[in-house]
């Protein structure tokens, strides 16, 4: 389907519950704000499922449109959600009958009746902000949270899905009047005192192996409870020890307990594929970002994980 | 000066040298790199004047075009270069005969016999391609040096001084052919280990004042002998700090010599005026980010901001 047709069907139905997935980021739920809002000012009723995992980030963008308990929908539509297995729970009733689904993942599962896809966007914002277009004035409360979904996505303007598009579509969004400069500062310039201190915990306790190529970061329990660290402080810093010059495969080791660890292995794909090295580990994920979950001590952990890297290198040497 | 008139006016002359300015950084050397290349592209003889204190980080985008020992030019043109204070010191001698000065800085003092100004423009970038655009085709050199030249002013795209025209310039300039993924991993997703290792210091030794408003870091002449640190480690530091939760003011000292230190304070503007507070140390900039050096130990140093700091506040309010 493409976007014409997404909004016309959009216009042809009512009644609307939008879903967005598991661990649910800017993307899909500023996928789903703007839909939401689109759909009322086109004077339908529209309303997103609750999300139990939306974290305090994010959930001011959903204020005022959550459905309510028992709403029963006309029509369901999926925003950012590429699988079946990405569905929270309070969503799963809804799997069978999902009319739309409105997506950028290439690897999208077709489990809706009407796909709209498109692979090529940095965000699902970007082909949403083309669907909503047709039918509605953008207003500052759509724009912003289109623009939280696309920057959020592509890392504001940084990540290599970015493109022309991506930018164009950015200014549209500033030109309708969105606090740009505060939704920045929100998503891409804050840091906790307390997030700043784990990272240069991780920085100095940091060591690097294969001529600096490969570097291994823990953050130990200890470390969590000295610094009276939370989950949010914690969040997305698989990518910290990424940036050091010369690394081509990160590996941040995340104690949980003791005698348990969790890796996130972060690699430049065409040097060495982060999930077949996670596989080895019982573990997976995509060829540039994989995880998996080991039992032992944190120094253990590196061992293993030492070793399948080195592993999967000679296999594909040979 | 227009945008129109300089082109007219870059067309009308030769034999340039294009001069950047103290401590250089993206915008005035990658102003410096479009302007020569577009102007040999136009038939003209152009150089950039060498800048020794041009880092590693930036000077891959002036090479072949340096200015020979000795040449005499015909016409000289500033990029990016705000006062006088801010010429290098061998450039010292084009000072009296600027034929035009190419700026995006409100506290432009006007040194040259033509100036255009745009202080609305995020980078000195945005004007320089106005300009070029008039009269050259943006080769995918050309828009890689004024790529890094915007990119660079607004941290990629998420600074305070990002509008929908940073935005749209930077689309064209990818529909130009420039490397942009690598340009982003260089400039905005590359760390050094010194790099990574100065912020853990600066982040130890942080203070805050006021609640936690305002905070105050240090880079002294030992922490960066001690992690054998140099001018690149330190590049566009002063942001690091600045984005710690609940700070609206930030100022980072840097010790460059015993008793003589350089602030870099960075506001939110709509609390308090930088160049306001920077003004009453004998330096300037923007609203949001500007600089001073003063006299002084960095302990001296940060009475007298504060200080400044409280003074501004106090004249504000009445």
């Amino acid at each position: 389907m493409t976007s014409q047709q997404a909004a016309q069907f959009l216009l042809d139905h009512d009644n609307y519950l939008i879903l967005t997935h598991l661990r649910p980021d800017g993307d899909t739920i500023g996928c789903a704000a703007a839909l939401c809002r689109a759909l009322r000012q086109a004077g339908k009723t529209a309303h997103v499922l609750p999300n139990p995992e939306a974290t305090s980030l994010f959930t001011p963008y959903l204020e005022g449109l959550l459905a309510p308990e028992d709403w029963e929908p006309g029509t369901v539509v999926s925003v950012d959600i590429a699988a079946k297995g990405l569905f929270p729970e309070n969503a799963l009733p809804y799997l069978p009958r999902v009319d739309l689904a409105i997506d950028h993942h290439p690897s999208q599962e077709f489990f809706a009746k009407e796909t709209c896809l498109d692979a090529s966007r940095a965000a699902c914002g970007e082909l949403m902000y083309d669907i909503v277009k047709q039918f509605c004035q953008i207003s500052p409360e759509i724009g912003t949270a289109l623009y939280v979904a696309i920057s959020t996505d592509c890392g504001c303007f940084v990540y290599g899905n970015t493109t022309a598009g991506t930018h164009r579509i950015a200014a549209d969004l500033i030109d309708c009047g969105i606090p740009v400069t505060q939704l920045n500062k929100r998503h891409f310039r804050t840091k906790s005192l307390t997030r700043m201190k784990l990272e240069s915990a991780i920085i100095d306790g940091m060591d690097l192996h294969e001529n600096g190529t490969i570097a291994l970061a823990a953050i130990t329990l200890d470390m969590m409870a000295r610094l009276q660290a939370t989950e949010r402080d914690a969040e997305d810093i698989a990518a910290l020890v990424g940036q050091l010059e010369g690394v081509k495969t990160s590996v941040t080791i995340r104690e949980l307990a003791p005698g348990k660890c969790k890796l996130s292995v972060r690699t430049d794909p065409n040097d060495l594929n982060a999930s077949h090295v996670c596989a080895l580990l019982g573990g997976g994920g995509h060829a540039a970002a994989s995880g998996a979950t080991v039992e032992g001590t944190v120094a253990q952990a590196k061992e293993a994980i030492l070793d399948a890297i080195r592993q999967v290198k000679q296999t594909d040497k040979e």
